[in-house]
């Protein structure tokens, strides 16, 4: 593959939105600096340098390669996963993150925006707040993603930015169930969880478990999700 | 400009997520067939064979050209305006609605998904419900719009997708606040106006007076806006 530009990410090991950021470049094969940006003590040039709105993931892309905390003014900023996984798309057309087919290629960009929203809401929903019917909230968030899927493989068949759009939530939310973790009361976890092994979320259960074992999830899971799950176990 | 396959549009003309695409397949020069469903009053097929969601707008790309009524199997189904519009830019790439300049398509992108939401969700705000604080909701986006503005020219200087994707609601609701149509109080359409035309606005004015002039926006306008315009009025 090739890499016209440095390519930096500010990042953190608790957010399923870098998560994405980090399996789409392990899938490039891209070479890049990766930064922890601790976010309950942002560093002021952080905002001012790389992201206004002070979120990560963000990245820096060209430019002279520098210190991560001290970026060039020279190099392009990108926010926001979803832009950062087009952008990782376009300059590495070789990758598995988008196919040249354009067909294809909306149909990846449409599981997107039809779960992305959907999923994080319900995730957050059931997980940190346990709002009122929660838990059928998540049930048909999961299940309208069910729908998308094809009888077999990935969101579009072949692997693609559809999955990687998904994959940290899908992955780390079911050790969260089995571990009982979340705002829910206590052994609504294992509940739900059967609810998920049953018939009704057949699909959706291969679908998780193809995930989990494709290389570039596996290997960004320890960074990433297992880091998350200790978080919600302390 | 290559076209390899056909392309149906099912559209309403009082939308503005439509009228993105008009915009975007007037700018490709794309030969295209035009299908207007109503909505209020949805033809069984359109969910069954066109977009399961109901939504409009959907277009058909490929297979053979048959009648909008009897879209054929074999075409690719793709709905969702930004997906849409992604998706014209692929098989137009020498359009202006995404350069091949991946840092300039990555800011095109950035911008659409900092104001899509924001935008829409503070129309619905003041125009259709006029909840508390809806003014200020209205103010705050469009400064946001402004602020995430280049000095002069379009949203990342030269034409592209994330002129097209605010273009719609811009042009529109300047027209409204003028002949104070919504659900807000009588007289708070030209109130809200004035503050748009003091210098805060000064270089979102200029923006959506650049987006009236251009020819893409300019030619669907009529079909699309004007009738939005004539339905609040009635
Ligand atoms: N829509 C953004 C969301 C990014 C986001 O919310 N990041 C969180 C971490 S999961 C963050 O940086 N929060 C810190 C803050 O908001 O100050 C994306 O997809 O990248
Ligand atoms: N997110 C969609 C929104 C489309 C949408 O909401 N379309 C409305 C018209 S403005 C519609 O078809 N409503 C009819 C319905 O929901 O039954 C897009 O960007 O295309």
């Amino acid at each position: 593959m090739v890499q016209n530009g440095q390519i930096t990410l500010y990042t953190n090991p608790n957010s399923a939105f870098c998560h994405r950021v980090e399996i789409a470049l392990a899938e490039a094969k891209a070479d890049y600096t990766s930064y922890v940006i601790d976010l309950n003590n942002k560093p002021s040039w952080y905002a001012a340098k790389v992201n206004p709105v002070g979120k990560v993931p963000a990245i820096t892309y060209g430019g002279p390669q520098t210190a991560p905390e001290a970026p060039a003014p020279e190099s392009a900023k990108i926010a926001e996963s979803l832009v950062i996984l087009e952008f990782l798309a376009d300059i590495f057309p070789e990758s598995r993150l988008l196919p040249a087919d354009p067909v294809l290629r909306a149909q990846a960009r449409l599981f997107i925006a039809a779960t992305d929203r959907l999923l994080f809401g319900a995730f957050i929903a059931f997980f940190f707040k346990y709002t009122e019917g929660a838990d059928q909230v998540l049930l048909d968030a999961l299940e309208e993603v069910q729908r998308r899927l094809p009888p077999t493989g990935f969101a579009i068949g072949i692997w693609s930015n559809a999955d990687i759009s998904v994959a940290p939530l899908l992955v780390c939310f079911l050790l969260m169930l089995k571990h009982d973790l979340g705002k829910y009361p206590a052994g609504q976890g294992p509940k739900i969880l059967e609810i998920l092994q049953g018939p009704r979320f057949a699909r959706l259960m291969e679908y998780i478990h193809d995930l989990e074992q494709w290389p570039s999830v596996r290997g960004t899971w320890n960074e990433v999700s297992e880091a998350s799950y200790q978080r919600q176990n302390r």
